[in-house]
C-alpha cells in the first residue's frame, strides 16, 4: 500500500521570497544525521521550487544555509541557532540533532510562504522528552488503533521497509526524540523483542530513528524473566531476576548502543507487577533502572494502577483517587534514571477530566505527562475532534505545587523542581492507512501534539493553521473555515456525549457509542449512580475525598459546587437534575440543551466541510466527508440515548419541546 | 486427558435380581451395530456384576437375552420390544439401531435395579428426529461452550479418537440419531469440511456414529458456492450454484453413504442466505433440498431469522415477530426434505419465553423444536439451571391448531399434521472437560434432553431421578435430595434474573451476569423501555401485535393482562411498577421478593449439596462446590442489580425494610 506524505508533501510553490536561500548548503558537518537533514532540504527544494541544491563542504559566495556545529551550551542536546550573515543563513547547534530540527523548521517556515527572518533566533524545546507511545501488538493488530494495522509488526514478524523511514522523517519534522514501537500490553511473543531472536531487527528500525535523532524504547512484560527466561519468579529483589534483567539489558545494548529505555505498565489490569511479590513500585521500576543505568537507559514507569476489579457495590473506593494514593506516598524512593508516566487525568482519557492531582505532588520524582492522541474515548478518528486545546488545557493548569512554576507544562518541563528527565508522551493514532491516522483531520492531533511538546506556549489555533497551511494549499478564507471546524471540534464532542465530566456512557470494550449503564454495575471503578433524582459521585472532601489530593487552593476550588468549574461538576459532585446551574438552567435542561446542540454542530460542521469541496482534493475530501456522515449518526444517536436515557429516569420533558424518543 | 463416562459409568453392583440373564447372549443377527450393543452388554455384564458373557450364534438352554430382529413394521425404524419366553428375555427389532436402543434399555434397567419385567414390552420413540447440534468451530473454541475446547476440532483439524467413540456410545444410549457436529455460524474454514479436503477424516467419525446408529450432519456455509468453489455468486436459481451443491453432494455421499444433510443457519446475524439474492427461504433451501434428495439426505433450515441491526427508536419492529412473519407466510412452498428448525421461544432461549407462534402454523412444512442444552442464558454451567421442566413446558403447550393432538409434542412427532421428517434438535453443552459438561449436574440436561426427546411423556421428575441413578449411587434419602436441588434450580435462576419474561438484562456479548440497560440502546431487538413509572413492551394486539401470532384463544390469553400467565407478563406488556399482581403484591415487589428468595434458594442449594458431602466422590463434590459458590456470588450481584436498577428508577424502598444499595 502507498501512504502519503502528510505535513512532508512538497507541493509546488511559487513566489516564495526567500526561496534563493535553497540554492546552496554549505555543510560544515558530517554525520548520519545532518546527512538526512540536507537530503530532506534537498527533496524539498526541488518539489517545491525546483531547485537542485549544490552541497559544499566549505562556505562560498552564493546565498545559500550554513549547517554547522556550534558550542552554545544553552541550546541543550535539541536547540538551534538561526542567524544571518549577509547572504547566508547560518543554522547552527550543538549537536547534529539541533540542526535536523533547525532544517525541519527552515522548511516549515518556507512551506507556509513566511519569511526565514521570522525565525527566532534561538530556538529550545521545552520538554526534553517529547516520546510517542504506540500500543502496536506484535500480531499486528494495534490496540485502540483506527488506522489500520501496525507498520511496525505484522503476524509477529518485524517490518522495516520504506515506511519506517518516512514514519521517521514525520516525526523528526515535528520534534519527536523518543518512540517506544510496542504495546504496553505485552502479549503475542512481544515479550521476546528484548531478546536475541528479534534484536536484529528492532535494531534495523532503532538504526533508522537514530538518523533522526529518535531514541527507540520497548515496552517489556514485567514477568519476562519467568516468561523468558525460564526462572520461577519474576520479584524485583530476587538476585536471579537482578541479574537475569542485567544480562537482558547488556544484550540490548550492545545491539542498540543509543536504545532509550524501557516502557512499563506494571501491576495494572491484569499486567504482572512488584505487587505479586509484595514490593512497591518503586523496588519494581529501580530494579530495571539499575540495569539500564550503566548504558544511560530509562524506566518509564506508567502511574495508569487501580483496583479493576472493583465492586460496584463498594463506594468507598474511587478509581479517581488511584493514581495518587498509589504512588505520591512513595515520592523520593524512584532512581534517578526512573521517569513516572503521568495520565493527563486521574481515571482514563475522557473526553474531559480534571487534571491529574500527581502533577505536583511528588517533588522528587521525574515525570511524564501521558496523553492520548489515539481517540479512544473521543470518537475513534470517525469523529473529528482536534485535541490540542485539551492538552493546552492540561498543561496550563495551575497545581499551585509553588507560587509560581506551577502549572503542569512547567512541572513536566522541569522548570518546577528541576528534573532533567522529564516532558510529555503520547500514545499514537497511526497505523497503516494510506493517510497514517485513519480521519485525515487526525492527522492534526499527532502533528500538534509534537509542535505543543516542543513548545507548550504555541496556541491550539496557532498549531492548526500551521497544521493547515503544512496539510492543503488553501487561501485564508478556506483556512479559517477548516481551522473553526477544527477548534470547535472537542465542544462539539463533548456537548453530545457524556455531559460536565461524568465520564464513560460508552458501549463496552469497543468504547464507541453511547450505552449510559454499560459500565454501571461492572468492574472498573466507572460509576454514575444516576437514580430518579440525581446523577454523580461525590468526589469533594465530603465524599471520596479526592478532591484533597490537590493543592488547598484547587481543593477548595473544587469541593465547593459554586465555584467548581461548570464542565467539572458531575466529576466532582453529585446533582439533582433540578439543581440550578450558572446559566440558570437546571442540569437536566444543560444535558437536554447540550445534545440537542451538539448535533447541531455536527451539522453545522459538514455544512463548512461542504464549502471545501472544490479547494481539498477528491480523495480526502471525500474520505472526511463519509467520516463526518458517521458521525453525524454517531451524535445523533449519543443525543437520544442520552436524552432518552434521562427522559426515562425523570419523565421531565425538554423545556422547548423537543423530541426525545420514550 | 482421561474422560469420565457419566451414566455409562457401570460400577459394581450387587444383588441385581436378573443378573443371571447378563451371562448368556443369543445374538441372532450381526451387523457393526449389534455388535457394538453386544460389547456394551459384554461390559456392563463384567464391570457390573463381574459376569464374563457368553455369547452364541443360536438359541440355547441357559438363561439369557436373546437379541433378533423381526418384522414387526410398527415399531419403526428405531422400536424395539422385550418379552420373556422361559428363562429368555428376547429383544427384538425390524433393525439392528432398534436392538441397540434395546440393550441400552436393558443396561439402563439393571444399573437402576429395577426388574427386567418392568420394562414395556413395546418401546418407540415420540420423535423420528433426536438431533443434537454442535457449535464447535472448526478452530477448537466451542461457541457459547462453557465445558473447554471440541473434541472434534483442534486448530482447524479433525480429531478422531477413543473419546468420539464414547461420545457415540452416549448419545445412542440416550436415544440421539443425529448430529451436526460444525457449529451453524461456519467459519474458519469450516466451509471447506464438505470437501474432499475433509471428507476423508469427517468419514471416520460418520462411520463411528453409524456404529451406533447415528448419521453426522454438517452445518454449511450458504456461500460455499463463492467461498469454496469460486463462482461469483451464490444465488438459488443459479444454474452454477445449483450445479455447484449438486456436485458437492454427490462427492460428500461417495464418502459418506448414510450421510443426513445439511444444518443451514442462512440470512441471520451476518450469516449470507438467498435474502442477498432476493430469494426467499423456501427457494434457498429447496435448491439444496433437491442436491441432497437422490441420497437420501434433508436439509434443517433454521428460522432464526430477525433484524439484527434494529435501531433503538424504532417501536415498530417487534423481533418476537420475525419467525413468524419469516417463515409462516411461505408454508407448502418448502420441498418435502426440508426442514425447518425453530426455536422453542420466539426470541432466543430466555430463562423464560412464550413458545413461538411457528408451532402449529406451519401445517404443510416439516418442523423440529429446537432447544438448547448449552446454557448460555442460564448461568453457563456454572450456576444449575436443570432445564427439562422448561422443555416440558414447551411440549405440553397446546398451540390450538386443531381441537385435539394440538400439543408442540404433537406437532413435532408428526401427530398433529402427519408429518415424517420432524421431532426436536438441541444445542448441546459437552467439551472436552473431564466430565464433558463443565458442571456434573448439567448432565442431566444432556441425558435429559436425549430420553426427552425419546418420550416426551416422561416427566422432569422421572428424567431427573433416572439420570442421579444412573450416574450416582445413592440412597433414597440423598437421591431425594439431589432430586431437590435439580427440580427447584431453573426456578431459582429465574427468580434472580431478569423478571417475568423481560428477558435480556445480562451482559453484552458473553450473556453471563446482570447488565439491565447492556443491551438496552443496541441494535439486537432486545428492548425492555423501562422507565420511571413502568416496564416492557406491550406485544398484545393493541401493541406489536405479537400476540396475533397465535391461535385466537392463546391470542385471548395474552392479550389481557388478567389472563396471562404471570411468569410472562413482562414478554407481552407494559405495566407499570405499582400495579397489583394477583398474589396482591405490586411489581416492584413482587421484583424485589423474587431477587431476595432466589438468592435464599441458592444458599439452600447449597446447604442440600453439603449434606451429599460423604456420598458423592470427593472430586466430583469439590467441583460443584466451587460452581456453587461462584453461582451464589453470581446470584447475589443480580438481586443487587436489578434491585438497585428499580430502586434507582423509583425511589421506592423494600416494603420489608431489606437492603437495596444505592
Amino acid at each position: 500500500m502507498k501512504w502519503e506524505q502528510l505535513w512532508l508533501n512538497y507541493n509546488k510553490t511559487t513566489n516564495y521570497i526567500d526561496k534563493e536561500y535553497f540554492a546552496n548548503i554549505y555543510q560544515m558537518t558530517q554525520g548520519d544525521i545532518v546527512n538526512n537533514a540536507v537530503k530532506e532540504l534537498k527533496m524539498a527544494a526541488m518539489e517545491m521550487f525546483g531547485i537542485s541544491i549544490t552541497v559544499e563542504k566549505s562556505i562560498g559566495e552564493k546565498q545559500g544555509i550554513i549547517l554547522q556545529l556550534n558550542n552554545d551550551d544553552s541550546l541543550g542536546e535539541d536547540g538551534y541557532q538561526i542567524e544571518f550573515e549577509g547572504s547566508k543563513l547560518v543554522l547552527s547547534a550543538p549537536t547534529q540533532k539541533g540542526i535536523l530540527y533547525g532544517v525541519f523548521h527552515i522548511i516549515r517556515q518556507a512551506k507556509q510562504g513566511e519569511p526565514l527572518r521570522n525565525i527566532h533566533k534561538k530556538n529550545i524545546p521545552n520538554n526534553k522528552y517529547r516520546m510517542i507511545n504506540h500500543w502496536d501488538d506484535f500480531g499486528g493488530n494495534i490496540e485502540r488503533g483506527y488506522s489500520g494495522k501496525s507498520f511496525f509488526f505484522g503476524n509477529r514478524e518485524i517490518m522495516v521497509n520504506e515506511r519506517t523511514k518516512d514514519y521517521a522523517r514525520l516525526m523528526a519534522s515535528i520534534g519527536i526524540n523518543q518512540i517506544s514501537i510496542n504495546n504496553v500490553n505485552v502479549r503475542e511473543g512481544a515479550s521476546w523483542l528484548v531478546t536475541k531472536k528479534y534484536l536484529p531487527k528492532v535494531k534495523e528500525i532503532a538504526d533508522i530513528f537514530e538518523g533522526y535523532g529518535i531514541k527507540l524504547f520497548l515496552s517489556i512484560n514485567y514477568a519476562s524473566p519467568i516468561d523468558v527466561g525460564g526462572l520461577d519468579t519474576a520479584d524485583p529483589l530476587d538476585d536471579k531476576v537482578i541479574n537475569w534483567w542485567q544480562e537482558a539489558a547488556k544484550e540490548i545494548y550492545e545491539y542498540i548502543p543509543n536504545f532509550g529505555g524501557f516502557l512499563v505498565k506494571a501491576d495494572s489490569e491484569g499486567r504482572p507487577g512488584p505487587f505479586s511479590y509484595n514490593r512497591d513500585h518503586a523496588q519494581g521500576a529501580n530494579m530495571l533502572a539499575k540495569a539500564l543505568e550503566p548504558f544511560g537507559g530509562v524506566v518509564i514507569w506508567r502511574c495508569f494502577v487501580y483496583n479493576c476489579r472493583q465492586d460496584w457495590r463498594d463506594t468507598k473506593t474511587d478509581r479517581a483517587r488511584a493514581a495518587y494514593d498509589n504512588f505520591a506516598t512513595i515520592d523520593g524512593f524512584f532512581a534517578s534514571n526512573v521517569i513516572l508516566q503521568v495520565k493527563n487525568g486521574p481515571v482514563d482519557f475522557q473526553v474531559r477530566e480534571p487534571v491529574s492531582p500527581l502533577f505536583g505532588a511528588m517533588k522528587s520524582t521525574n515525570q511524564i505527562l501521558e496523553v492520548q492522541i489515539a481517540q479512544e474515548y473521543t470518537g475513534q478518528q470517525i469523529d473529528l475532534c482536534y485535541l490540542v486545546p485539551m492538552w493546552k488545557e492540561v498543561l496550563d493548569f495551575r497545581t499551585h505545587c509553588k507560587e509560581k512554576l506551577d502549572t503542569v507544562a512547567d512541572v513536566v518541563a522541569g522548570r518546577t523542581f528541576g528534573h532533567v528527565k522529564c516532558g510529555m508522551a503520547a500514545v499514537t493514532n497511526t497505523g497503516d492507512d494510506s493517510n497514517w491516522s485513519g480521519h485525515d483531520l487526525a492527522a492534526a492531533n499527532l502533528y500538534g501534539y509534537g509542535r505543543l511538546a516542543w513548545n507548550t506556549s504555541l496556541s491550539s489555533e496557532e498549531i492548526a493553521r500551521e497544521w493547515i497551511s503544512m496539510t492543503y494549499n488553501l487561501d485564508k478564507m478556506h483556512e479559517d473555515t477548516l481551522l473553526e471546524i477544527l477548534m470547535g471540534s472537542w465542544a462539539t464532542y463533548e456537548n453530545y456525549t457524556s455531559p460536565l465530566g461524568i465520564g464513560w456512557m460508552v458501549n463496552i470494550s469497543h468504547h464507541y457509542g453511547p450505552n449510559v449503564e454499560g459500565y454501571e454495575y461492572d468492574v472498573w471503578g466507572t460509576y454514575h449512580r444516576a437514580n430518579h433524582l440525581a446523577i454523580g459521585v461525590d468526589r469533594t472532601s465530603k465524599g471520596t475525598g479526592m478532591t484533597q489530593q490537590y493543592y488547598p487552593s484547587n481543593t477548595r476550588l473544587y469541593d465547593n459546587i459554586d465555584t467548581c468549574p461548570q464542565e467539572l461538576l458531575l466529576f466532582f459532585h453529585r446533582i439533582p437534575y433540578n439543581h440550578k446551574l450558572q446559566s440558570g438552567k437546571t442540569l437536566l435542561q444543560h444535558i437536554y440543551d447540550t445534545h440537542f446542540k451538539g448535533v447541531e454542530e455536527v451539522e453545522e460542521m459538514i455544512k463548512k466541510w461542504e464549502t471545501l469541496n472544490e479547494v481539498i482534493c477528491p480523495v480526502v475530501y471525500e474520505r472526511v466527508k463519509v467520516r463526518f456522515d458517521r458521525q453525524l449518526e454517531n451524535s445523533k444517536n449519543w443525543r437520544d440515548v442520552i436524552n432518552t436515557y434521562f427522559y426515562r429516569k425523570t419523565l421531565i420533558k425538554d423545556e422547548k419541546g423537543r423530541h426525545i424518543y420514550e
